[in-house]
């Protein structure tokens, strides 16, 4: 790892409940979208699902584990219930409040996760578990409400095919780069990932854009059309502060 | 674009309401049936999902806008935001009743249509909204009841990968062919669609199967084998019209 | 066929009340550990998804139906109304309580079955249906609440695109072996298989695991942590054991 | 296996040398275009790769190995062994002149065939080997100048992933049909199959489409356009038989 | 069309045989890095292979023909023939010097182009053929020295499975924007398009690196190593210059 | 990383030039079935291909290269530029006699290696280059003929897509794990592994295996079938065993 690896990988300072708040009412589209505008085009975790419509909006900072293949000498079950292990440490040391980000490869012929594992990371606080791998025990998974995103079930026993190789380094998932510290937010259709230095300035413009969209929305009800309303121009961002100054109205009492 | 394509981009009379309450009540697994007998055999959108189970059945003439891929100096947000963006003219100029169908060339890196979008085709009176790429904001679009079919959710902006390049003439979704004017019908398990042409009698013979595999269900439930009744038999075809000129009573009455 | 593959053909006892009763309340993964116990490491049809989430737990020998690609003169819709046609018998022969397992070599371009045949094979009690190509009709097949797995939806007419070309003999399905007999277990998430002379100890294993997950979920849930607890060791199991023999007490009273 | 696949399957005569004198020389090209006017589609297996450019045309009747997934306690080394292993039987049982082809259902985690099955393969006069998985040893493969067809390298033992289950049954190939019997033609760009009993008209046609191919090329050579040459017109057909009636004569002869 | 996609298919100036001869000096990651300063990221045409190892540097603006997929009733045989098939015409209208690009939507089910296509095209001195779907009689078209690119062997024909909608619009190709006049470079491992207007800078600036190139080569072969030589620093870039003033003299002779 | 995985990351002692001749004359096939009998299945790197048909043998101990995801403010070409750019680094640190394994994930939007790279590793006297992305400038790689292995050409600059992260660590490459020190053989079809402490027993079998095929390519020339000879039993071992002792004669000569 070099400086810049390094430098990028240092902890941030804990998000702020603030910043949560935030980032609770956004969509992972509106973040992708204030990302791009400061010249990142690759943040959205490609191909993954959220494992249950109900489960409530992830957001947290991530906390890594990568796998790398199995090798049958290493891998057996006897390595697997060591108190080393690397998979099971994951569980019991992923920070409350953070997301445990597994990178699996993209490997989908052994678990990346189980039921039991996500009741513990659930009793100890954590906000979510992503991989870019599968879990097994999905129905139980999903009942523990935490929320979750994979890209496919694999219930297949984890040695058969992955080995928990590091905890927290910067790893890849899905294809994006995730740095321990940078920031997940999920909603229905999937997860981004916030570099962590740029979490706030994102959040208040995600934010921003989600309100002046209900806006838009409310102006297209009534039938208005998309141009000069969406994307935004001078104009009609000065009509919507204007609308926001006046209390939010009701569209039909404007002139 | 020789005669040939022309004529069969030609525009269709309206879809009369008598045939949409046919299509209404036939699946996407009737109509690929009744395009096989006249020689069609490849009329569905292989890998598509509705967005959600819930929403009603997609029916209308295709209205279609064609992208291809971005280039950095050409799709820029300043660009897509030009009124003569065809991508929201797209949306402006969907004709009502209409589906507006999207050639992504199943690229998943940025989003065919948004929640903005669908809000306005919703209120423009447009019927539908099918892509072999994907969506962003699907949460709201599902809420917007706008039947809506794509491969997979696909958040990032339009313009990183994607340059809308033709509206409304004769392209490809997911393999299949699509004439402006032809006719998609979808249900929960995917979209098929029908050349223009055909549209009456398709929904006719589709209907007429649907209402035989009513009868033959209730043959089965009372323990009936499928060999003699499905696939239909000139017998079993006599049986089933005598029940229905009968008024198709309980299968209990009958002898 | 040789010696081994007739020897792994043949039909096993019939699979008790009693072992069915235990597998109703296993997961597909426990199953799979326990399989992998035994030295059985591709027990996991990958790929597959149960068509409904409310569907009940799929457990049942399996009867199989091979299919190979169609050929335009052999596969017409004529050939496929004959009462000799394999598909169509699959449906009639399958013993009831057993689950018709259908490799269609992985082929989404056309149907693996509709839902006039689930509705008749719910009809004749057969548990379950498997393939790992995909069915038509799939908004009617839930209707009917018969558990059953599938890739994708293929509405496409079977004979487009396959051969109905033997009953009951060794197969593969989603990569794979299946022998005529050997039990499947479905869940939510997915399907396992069971060589059927192992389905009576896999059986009571795989429910052992599931009572212990039970007891360390309760322990997880007072706060303590994985280690020494999942993976089960020697001195959790003694716990455990003892929690048994109490009765299985609120943990809150232990000491 | 009902009658008319059986029927499919019946041996056909013997494939006369002359017919084989006329394969030898037509592309896999002309010979799905003579099955496509006679309604076959489907006869190119796709994504196969012929394991050397310089290896002879591939020409025979085909003798067929099913594969199936492997099962840990049926595919040790040791029953790999045993004389009554079906895949090494199918290297000594296909008949001399016979193109052995291999089912493995695409899979690429072990060998459907070795260099010493190869050799032996040429030592009995067997005219090629085809598959749509893959072989190992390759290199050794290419020197035994066996015409040979694979998606891939696949050099890990058979057992690991393959159970040879039926020898010389119909199976599919890459996607195809292929029944015992039906014709294989490989040239540098694939391999085509042809159903038994039209072997001779569609040599014929392949090899007269080809001659008047060699024709065309003369004439787009001196300058002429497409149009009215290629596709044949009936004006062009008439000037060839002419041509061909004059002995073929240089063009620059033809006034 | 809107004015922006307008402004881009523009047609350039002819390409001077000064830029060609650069042209054929550079490989087709030079021209990516060029490009690259210049924001363009996605400018390879991924997963396309040269049909010959031995085939000539590909140097031309792009021609484009567009397919969609094929449909029954439109796409016969018979319409193949007729003249005004877009397909045919595309061989004839190329003007020489330039490159047919074929948008085929990565189609592999049929051909997107055949040998007697290619034999005319060369007649005609058209400068190259390239796919994303591919070709028909390969070995024919490598002989006739066309420097052609596909992504793997598609013999049927072109009927079965697609339709020509377009002369020389803007397409995508193996998912890189390429509008007519831009300019098309292959090696030996691929593809790069070059916007027209960027052409003559990016050919001085790649040919200048393939230069330097040349230079490093030579110091690491003397030994030295790669940091503070590739990539070239201005210390390095100013030793470079020195050399080449010196009239590039024999490394050995330096001090 | 726990004892475990650092155990099997210790450093070997040297590959001594006996073993390294051992594992010239052997296949990849070869060394997959004497790991096979230790328990390996996954040792093959699927999906790589030889740069060139005519590269020597591949042999060395791994040293590693580790990429991730890049993101855009990290990878510019500035930083790409640094001496502590791990990528160059690894070209520079790389042991003479090793082979330099790229992780690259499977990515192939960017280069994981290009021609002046392997022109200084092959001044440096480094054994060859793996990677499961795709190299730039592969004609003139094939030219320095270093051995070479990649899934397929990736010209675009390493930054836009990946970033290094560590140098001879443990990794995933094409699915299978590699640590620093295992030994990596390649021949004309690919590529296998073998943990670093069974190099010289493998090298051993190995080389046992393809001498006895020798013997038994004599045999089966000679017309013997593969029964009784290939798998070798305890006979035709003795008799092998027996041709050795004899000075391997021509087979002609026994009686």
């Amino acid at each position: 790892m070099n400086d810049i690896t390094r430098s990028a990988s240092r902890k941030p300072a804990a998000l702020s409940a603030e910043t949560r708040a935030k980032l609770a009412k956004v969509g992972s589209a509106n973040v992708a979208n204030a990302l791009l505008k400061r010249g990142f085009r690759n943040v959205y975790l490609l191909g993954l699902q959220a494992l249950s419509q109900d489960q409530a909006q992830l957001i947290g900072p991530a906390y890594t584990l990568r796998f790398m293949p199995a090798r049958e000498d290493i891998d057996s079950m006897a390595n697997y219930s060591r108190d080393d292990n690397l998979h099971r440490r994951a569980i019991e040391e992923c920070p409350p409040g953070h997301v445990l980000v597994i990178d699996a490869g993209g490997c989908l012929r052994s678990a990346a996760a189980g039921d039991l594992m996500a009741v513990r990371l659930r009793q100890r606080g954590v906000a979510g578990l992503v991989t870019d791998g599968g879990f097994r025990d999905t129905p139980a998974i999903r009942k523990t409400c935490l929320p979750a995103y994979q890209r496919q079930s694999a219930p297949p026993a984890t040695p058969i095919a992955m080995h928990p190789v590091e905890l927290d380094g910067p790893i890849g998932c899905a294809g994006v780069a995730i740095y321990p510290g940078d920031v997940l937010v999920g909603d229905g259709e999937g997860v981004v990932v916030i570099p962590r230095h740029l979490v706030e300035e994102v959040a208040d413009e995600a934010l921003d854009a989600v309100e002046y969209e209900v806006y838009a929305e409310l102006q297209i009800t009534r039938g208005r059309p998309l141009f000069g309303l969406f994307p935004p121009t001078p104009e009609s961002r000065k009509d919507y502060d204007a609308w926001v100054a006046a209390g939010r109205p009701p569209l039909e009492s404007l002139p």
